[in-house]
C-alpha cells in the first residue's frame, strides 16, 4: 500500500505549529507522512521580537525563523518541510506558485489538507493562503492540467484555528483529540523562541478545545485542536 | 456489549421514510436498532390524497397513515416504532411529551439522533419538533432529572433534509452512502400510498445526493442521504 | 372572475399605515380588495402620546386608536378592517386566533399577504405576529383542516419594513413603486394623530425607497415601499 | 421598438446549457435575443472525458467543446455565441476583457443578465466570472467610460444554479417555469457529448425545481430553473 | 444624583459568576450597584456534583446553590441578589415573571443590562432567558404598562459569553478590561464548590479575552470579559 | 501631548462628504486633525452631471471634482486632503499605493480610521478600497516593514454607510451624534455641485440615523451618522 500523506499549507513559518501541530504529530504516529509548506517566513509581520534585536536584517530573521520551524517540525515528526520564501505582509502568490503547489498535490495525493481560515481581519496573508491552497487543489483535479498525470481526487480540507476565532467568522465543526501527542506539540511550540508570548496562549487554546471535545462526546479528552471542514463529510455510518 | 441504538424523531408518520430511511436501513443491517417516534400521524396537513376520498374521517386517516408507516418500518428494519398521536398543523408538544421523550433517551442511550431542520417556512411543525427533540436530549443529560438514573451522554444529532432545502437554510454537511440499502428505502417509500407524488421526488433526491457524495470523496456512490450535523464532530483522526 | 384580494396582518392598529399603506392604496386602485387585520390596538406599547393626556384609560386609548386606523383605512381604500383586540406588549395569540386567521385565509384566498419582519429587537410583538401569520397560512393549506372547504394555495408573503431595518436583519428584496398613490398614503399617515413624530420619518422612508427603486430600474420613481419576500418568486420570464 | 436582448456570461463553454438553457430557449421563443459569452472552453478543467482519449491536445479539446456549445446554442435559439478563449483552471480576466464585456453591455442594453454564483468551493473560475460580469456591468454604467455612448441602465442580474447549491451558499429566490421549452433544453444538453454523466443530473435538477415551483405557486409546473437575484425586484404590484 | 445601577439576569444561580463576575465587580468599585436576578438555582441541570452525593434532594441542592451564589455575590460586591426559583431544564417563564422583571427594570432604571446569548444548542434555558430579559425591557418601555410610572429608557443590553461561543453563533464585539478586579472574580469563582471543574476553564477564558483585548487596543490587559452588544452604540465621538 | 489625528480613506473624491462629513467636523471641533485621502476623483463613474456638459474632458472633470472636494474639506475643517488620482471604475491599487498608505498610517498614528463597506453590489471600487485600507493598516503594524520606525498600534476601523445599506450587508453598530456640526456637513454637501441629486438623499439619511440614535439612547439627537465597527470595542466600563 502506498504511503499515506497529509499536506499542511502554512502562510508563515510558525503557523503550522500553533494551529496544526497536534494533527501533524498524531498522524505521524500513525504512519501518515506530513508535508508542510511554509509559503513565507513571516519575516516582516510575525517576527516582532527578532526585530527588537540590534542589527537585525531580513536575512537573519529568515534564518532564525527557519531554524525554529525546522526544530518544531522535528519535534512533530514532519516528513518534509519546505520553505518557499514568498514574502509576507503582503505575501506574493503568483501563478507559478499555484502550479508548484498543484504539483505537490499531484505528487502526494494527500489524505487530507490543512490550511488557514477564509477570513481574518487581523491578517491579510492568511485568507489569501486559504484561497490559494484551495485553488491549487482544484487545478490539481483538472484532467487538462499536465494531461497524463494521475489527477487529484477529493481530499477533505480543514481550516485551522485563527488567533481570534469569532472575529474571523470561523466555525469549529471538527474537534480532534490530541491528548496523546500533547507533549510533542508543546515541545514544538517551545521551539518558537521568537514568539514566546504565544506559548501559553496556544496551550490554553488546546485545553479549551479539549474540554469542549469532551463535552461533545463521551470521552475524556484533555487537549484538542479545532478545525472547520470546508466540504461535507462523506460517511459510511453516523456512529461517532 | 449492550445493544447499540439510534433514535429518530419524526414530526409526522411519513417523515422518517423520505428523510432517514436509508440511514435506518443501513444501521439496522449493522445491528444498530432504530427506534422511530412518530409524534403525529400528519393526519391534517400531510394526507391530501386521503382526504380526497369520500367519507374520510380523522380516525380513518390516522389508521391508514399508521398502516403505511408500519409497513415502511418493516421494510427498513426498524426495531420499534411508536405513534404518539400529538396532532398536527399545529402539533402539540406539552411538557409531558418532553419528559416522555427524555425517558426514551435515557432508556436507549442512542448512538445518534435524527430529526428535522431548524427552519422550514413551508411547515410549522418540523422546526418545533427539531427544537423539542434537542430540548428533550438536554433534559435527559440533567443529573437532577430523575436522579439515580444514568444520565445521557452527548449523542450527535443530525438534521434530515427538508423538502426545499435552501429555503430552510439547512446546510448538508454530512453525506451518507445508502447505496447498499437503496432497494429497502425505495420499498419503504412505496408503502406511502397516500403520497405517491413524492416517490420519484425523493428518489431523485437520493440520486443527487449520491452524485454529490461521489464528488466529495473518491468513492463510487449511487444513492445518498444528506444531513446537517448540529454539533462538532469529535474525531480521533482526520482521514476520511 | 372572482374578486381578487390581499391580506394584511398588522400587530398594532397603526402598523399597516406606515409599512404597507402604499401597497394597499395601489392595489385598491386596481380593484384588489384589501382586508386588514389589526390584531391589537397597540394600546399599551405604541400610544405614548395618548397616555400623556390626563385621565387616559385603556378603553379610551383603544377607542382613539381605532378611530385613527379607520380613518387611515378609508384614505387607503381598505375594503375590510378588523380589530381583534388581542392585547399588546405582549400580544396574546392563542390557537383560537390562529384558526380564526386560517378562516380568513380560506374566505379570501388572497393574492398576496403582508405582515411583519421575522426579527425585531425593539418590538416583541412584531416577530410573533410574523410567525403567527405564516403559521395560519400553513394551517389553511392543510386538507385535513375543515375538510370539504377549498384549501389555500400558495400566496406569496411579503414582510414589511421595520422601524430600524438593519437591526432586524430584514432584507428588502422587493421595491414597490407607490408614487401614484403617495398622496393617499400621506393622508392616511396624517390620520395617526397619536404618533405625529413618525409622519416625517416614514415620509423620508418612502423617499429613500423611491430613490433606491429608481437606481434598481430604469424608471423614475419618487416614492417606494420595500418588502422582503419570504418565498421564491415563481415567474414566467425574467424581464423586469 | 428595439430588439430586446439578454446577456449570458458563461465561465466555460458548457455552463450556459446546464444552468440557463431553459431561460435562453424560453425568451428566444418570445423574441428576446440571447447573446452567450463563453469566456473559456473549459478545456483544462471540464473536459475529463475528452482527455481520456488518445492523442488529445488542448486545441482538439477546444475544437470539440466549441462544436458542442454551438450545437447546444442552435438548439436553444441563441442569437449570438462568442468564444473568448481566456483559458480555465485558472481563467484569466484582464482589464482588456473587462472593457470588452462592458462594450457588449453597451451594445446590447440587455433586459437581464445571467451568470455564475458568488461562491463555489468546487470551482475557482465560477465566482471570478460572477464578479467580473457584475464589474463590467458597473463600468458600462459609468458616464465617463467612453463618454458620448449611451450608458447602461440597471438590468437585473440572476445567478444560475451551481452544481452543489447549498455548499455555494447560493439561495434560489426566483423559480422560472421552463416546461414549455424543456424538450429544447434536453436537446441542448445532449449536445454535450463530453459530459454525458451530467445529462441526467441536470434533468433531475429541472424536475426538482419544477416541483418546487409548483409548490410555491398555484400552477402546474414540470420543469424549472432556479436563480438567485442579486438586486431587489422593482415592481408595479405584488400580485404574482 | 441618583444611584446608578446595573441589572444582570442569570438563568441559573452560577451563570452570573462565570460570565459577568468581572463586569459586576468593576462597576461596583465605581459605585454602580448591581442587581442580580437568579431566575432558577440550576438545581436539575447544573448541579451534577451535588447530585452525586448520597441522599441529595432538590431542596438541599437549591440550598447549597444559594449559599454558593450568595458567597460569590459578596465577593463581587453585588448590591442585591434575588432568587426567583422558577425551575430549570426546563425553566418556566410565565407572564407573571415577565411583569415582575419589568417592575425591576422600572425600579432600577439600570445603566446597562447583562444576560445570556440568543442561541445555545447545549442549553435550552439560556436562550429563553435572553429573550425573556429583552422582552421585559420592552414591556417596561411601554407607556401603557402601569401608566403613571416613569417608563424605561433604552439601556444597552450585553450578552455574556456562553460555554462554547462559536457553536452559539455569539459574536464578541465588546471586550471589557477586568484586570483590576480579577482577584475578586477568581474569589467568586472559587465559591462555586459544586462546579470546581469550571474554575480553570473560566480563568483561561478570562486570560484569552485579556490577550485579545490587548490586541484590539494599545493597552496592556491581562484579564478580560467579552460581550455581544445587542443594540448599536450611540456615541459622542469615535476615539476609543 | 501629540496632536491626535483621524484617517479617512475615500475611494472617490466625494465619498468622505456624504458618508463621514459629520465625524470629520465633529472631531475637528475637538482638535482631532483629519487627514482625508481621496484615492481617485471618481471622474469616470461618479460624475454623470459633469459629463453631460459639452466638451467635457477627463482632466476638466478631475479639476472640477477636486475643487468641490477641497471646498467641502474646508467646510468640515479637514487638516489635510490628498488626491492620489488612481483612477476609478475600476480603481487601481498597486503595492506602491499600499505602501504609501502604510506610510500615512505610520506618520499619523491615527486615533481611528474611516473607510468603505466590505460589500457593495452597486460599486466595485468601494469594497476594494475597504480591503486596501485595512491591508495597509496591517502592513503598518508589521515590525519588519521599515524596521526602526514606530509600528502602528490598533486603531479602530469604522466602515461608513453605503448608498443602499441593506444590499451591502452592512450593519450599523455605531451611531454618532452629529447634531452639533450638522450645518457644516450640509455646507460641505452643497459644495458637491456635480451631485446635487444626492444632497437631500444624504440629508434624509442623517435625519433617519438621528431618530434611530435617539431611540437607542436616552438623548435628543437630530442628525446622525452610522458606522460598522470592524473590531470589538475595548472598553473600561459598559455604561453608555
Amino acid at each position: 500500500m502506498a504511503q499515506r500523506t497529509a499536506l499542511i499549507v502554512s502562510a508563515h513559518s510558525a503557523d503550522f505549529v500553533w494551529r496544526a501541530g497536534g494533527a501533524i504529530a498524531l498522524h505521524a504516529k500513525r504512519g501518515i507522512a506530513a508535508t508542510v509548506i511554509c509559503l513565507s517566513y513571516g519575516e516582516r509581520g510575525e517576527s516582532a521580537k527578532l526585530w527588537r534585536q540590534d542589527g537585525m536584517t531580513p536575512d537573519r530573521v529568515k534564518s532564525e525563523r527557519r531554524k525554529e520551524a525546522e526544530g518544531a517540525a522535528r519535534a512533530l515528526g514532519v516528513s518534509d518541510i519546505q520553505f518557499w520564501d514568498l514574502g509576507d505582509y503582503p505575501i506574493a502568490l503568483p501563478d507559478e506558485a499555484l502550479f508548484r503547489l498543484a504539483d505537490v498535490y499531484r505528487a502526494l495525493h494527500p489524505s487530507f489538507v490543512l490550511t488557514h481560515s477564509k477570513e481574518d481581519p487581523y491578517n491579510h496573508d492568511h485568507p489569501l493562503v486559504s484561497e490559494f491552497t484551495q485553488h491549487a487543489r482544484i487545478v490539481a483535479q483538472a484532467h487538462g492540467h499536465k494531461p497524463g498525470e494521475k489527477v487529484l481526487g477529493a481530499p477533505p480540507v480543514f481550516l485551522f484555528e485563527p488567533h481570534q476565532p469569532e472575529q474571523c467568522r470561523w466555525m469549529p465543526n471538527v474537534l480532534l483529540d490530541i491528548t496523546a501527542v500533547w507533549e510533542k506539540k508543546r515541545e514544538a511550540i517551545e521551539c518558537m523562541a521568537g514568539q514566546e508570548h504565544l506559548w501559553d496562549y496556544y496551550t490554553r487554546v488546546a485545553q479549551q478545545r479539549g474540554v469542549q471535545a469532551s463535552r461533545n462526546s463521551d470521552k475524556k479528552i484533555t487537549y484538542g485542536e479545532a478545525y472547520e471542514a470546508v466540504f461535507p463529510h462523506v460517511v459510511e455510518d453516523l456512529v461517532p
